[in-house]
């Protein structure tokens, strides 16, 4: 058999050790913020039973799921006149029993329905997990890529949204971001602005619509709200809605007359006016926090609040979102269970700390030390070295040969080691240790106690 | 459409907040010894294509590997006779060009080969991440587990075989486990002895046979080498070895006068002395290192020493093992280039530790304060609060709604959380807050800054 040329699936990615150190930075300060918010993290297999992902993400979200094969004979159990019209969409439920996980919200309204027996409401729970879509890979979308969602169900509280926006608020600036801009809004304002139009019912259509104004501009927009049988009429009722500018107070002061007659609006008004008075006493870091009448979110499940977070240094679409939903869990049979979740995009935030050069030169789990290896007498002496330490806790390797002292040190260099230590036979007989700042090429002689002291203090 | 009761694939798991704190005890110590020992993470994706996979593991093997079913039409491009005549086997490369990752071995392989002008040898790499099988599930076997494999590639120096005993050692001292014994042998040794009956071809009979001596017993292990072609006569030979008894230097002196018309039976005996010259140097924390001569390990791309560990307080099959191999590149077109690695059974050393007590009582992570919520104007009091311990680094929480103490009392108590801080209009006006220790129900008054001092000292 001709050796192949291994490659990987298109739209999935190798990490290296630089890479996954990075990204580990970014999922360890996200979960740490989660942590300190009061989320616990659960975990839920790759694979669900197809069914429990079908019609959860329209006709065209199926199509994106990844099916796996039956194991075995899986033909033998597939009804043969779908075999023989060759209709693969047909035939698909009948040899694929399971999918790969499509986002995490599905199976987490199947875990909440699953275990809701053991589960103590409110019940805040965070989840970092790779998920799985067969969409056309292109530049910043992949196959395979991890989302970061937390999420309170079980409470209807608005303390919720308030420290949501602190967890986007406290996480991004840990981060080091320091121009970002936090959108809400709420799904109640465009009810009630659908309600002035006289269409209540055409509510999706007028948010999907507004969902695009980034992209397709306010005429854009009209355009399509005409498409979607909305009037000219019904478009002056909207525009201001679209252009309405201002501080946060006076657009809510501009919404309270408009919507007047709408209480879904004037309840939505509410509930803004409340989550910005919890952020008032708690004030954000960084963020700005900006109440946007165009941010929409097409996910159709959202009912109450609804947040998107940008930068404002780096163009790089949304770095999360999330919502209110009303009924998350009634798709499995357990109805009226309100919750209110976000989500972190970590391959743009990767992307937008890359471009402001955010992340720590040298992150800490590096190796801090390498130890040459120069003959069999010098490697005897370095095993002490070794254990006394890491004894301590400090990082540190021998080389494991005697080779060129070149080739050790390029080594060092390569793997961003920032200390080597050569121990030759005048170093071991005078107790006097070379030590080598691979950063400035300085060198020192030390002995071994002063040695482990120095790395001690910077662990 | 009906509701459905949600399940998820057999053989998976859904994993608790609890539960994922637990295994993430064992996962960061494994880590964090990783670490100190100088690996580094890589992660290679969940899919790869099936040809990378398939003929790795035997047919067995690549029966067990999930394969995933083509987006879109994927019949269109399948061969008709094949589905036709209703060939399962050959009709899957057809329509499944990816599979779920079965180990991370493989995948290590094709990453080496893929990233050869990037990584320096000797390259130490490490990774944690799920691996999937078809297998029949049953206690302790599941088709979704992790897998926790440590590497050096590029290096034949005996100093990585004893660092790998070392980590074992750290490991599982650190996870609390007290009687655990590393078992070591050499490949080479039992091709010796395969040279010693003069049926050197016959090193993986011989292999397969003895690695089933916990299982089937000396007179069962006998048998079966009678039935892979030994004769009565080896099996005089070979006995002796199976039965050998003493200390680590009386079973090399044994081995060595045995073995003396052997080369690479005494080149064998010299590596495991090079290992315990080097563990003698080190010493162990908890593990004792014992030579046995029977532990076999089918997987034949070992070539020198193989690992395995065991836990001696609980019957658990093994915890981790490893080797060395000589060629685990080749399949991919790198030849000639040797590693050692070793892996370890998260499940069973999670199984070991509940069946010991070993796991901490609270981990660090938790939430440790819940502030209730009495009224209004006791939130607003308490968002102060909340603030400043968050800005401490403290997990705290607010009950999100001013529902009946004894509710919040009971989700502190759910939660695990260890104190719950009461704040109604007394406290607010005296600035004294009522502290209650969970754990032993008493009650303290503190002020707010005392209280932030008391919970720094045990962060």
């Amino acid at each position: 058999m001709a050796t192949m040329k291994p490659s990987i699936p298109k739209g999935t990615r190798d990490f290296s050790p630089e890479v996954v150190a990075k990204r580990n930075y970014i999922f360890d300060s996200i979960r740490s913020v989660f942590h300190k918010f009061g989320f616990q993290p659960i975990e839920t297999p790759a694979m669900e039973n197809l069914n429990t992902l079908t019609g959860k993400y329209g006709d065209e979200g199926d199509q994106l799921i990844f099916k796996i094969l039956n194991s075995g004979d899986y033909l033998s159990k597939a009804d043969p006149q779908k075999l023989l019209n060759s209709d693969s969409k047909k035939l698909t439920p009948e040899i694929a029993e399971k999918a790969l996980r499509y986002d995490l919200t599905v199976p987490f309204a199947r875990y909440v329905v699953m275990h809701q027996h053991e589960i103590t409401f409110p019940f805040k729970r965070y989840q970092i997990q790779p998920v799985w879509r067969a969409d056309r890979p292109q530049k910043g979308r992949y196959r395979e890529f991890y989302q970061c969602d937390a999420d309170v169900v079980g409470s209807d509280s608005l303390l919720n949204e308030a420290e949501f926006i602190l967890i986007y608020d406290e996480v991004l600036s840990t981060l080091g971001l320091k121009d970002f801009t936090i959108r809400i809004n709420n799904r109640k304002i465009l009810s009630g602005l659908a309600g002035l139009t006289g269409k209540p019912d055409k509510m999706m259509d007028l948010t999907i619509a507004i969902d695009k104004l980034d992209k397709i501009g306010l005429e854009g927009v009209e355009k399509e709200l005409l498409e979607r049988g909305f009037t000219n009429t019904d478009i002056q009722t909207i525009r201001p809605f679209l252009q309405l500018g201002g501080t946060n107070p006076e657009k809510l002061e501009h919404l309270r007359n408009s919507l007047a007659d709408s209480e879904t609006g004037l309840q939505g008004i509410a509930e803004l006016e409340t989550v910005f008075s919890y952020l008032s006493r708690f004030g954000t870091r960084q963020a700005v926090v900006e109440l946007d009448i165009t941010l929409a979110r097409g996910l159709n499940y959202y009912t109450g609040a609804i947040l998107e977070v940008r930068s404002d240094e780096v163009k790089m679409g949304s770095l999360g979102g999330g919502g209110r939903y009303d009924d998350l869990t009634g798709m499995f049979g357990l109805k009226g269970l309100t919750g209110v979740g976000i989500s972190f995009g970590a391959d743009r935030i990767y992307d937008v700390m890359e471009e402001l050069k955010l992340f720590p030169t040298r992150t800490a789990l590096g190796t801090r030390l390498l130890i040459t290896n120069f003959d069999k007498q010098a490697e005897l002496y370095a095993l002490d070295l070794l254990r006394q330490f890491r004894g301590k806790g400090v990082a540190v390797e021998l080389y494991p040969a005697p080779v060129k002292l070149q080739k050790q040190f390029k080594y060092a260099d390569a793997r961003n080691i920032p200390y080597v230590l050569v121990i030759g036979d005048e170093e071991i007989k005078t107790g006097q240790l070379t030590l080598k700042n691979m950063k400035s090429g300085e060198q020192e002689k030390v002995t071994a106690s002063d040695l482990i002291g120095v790395f001690l203090d910077q662990v």
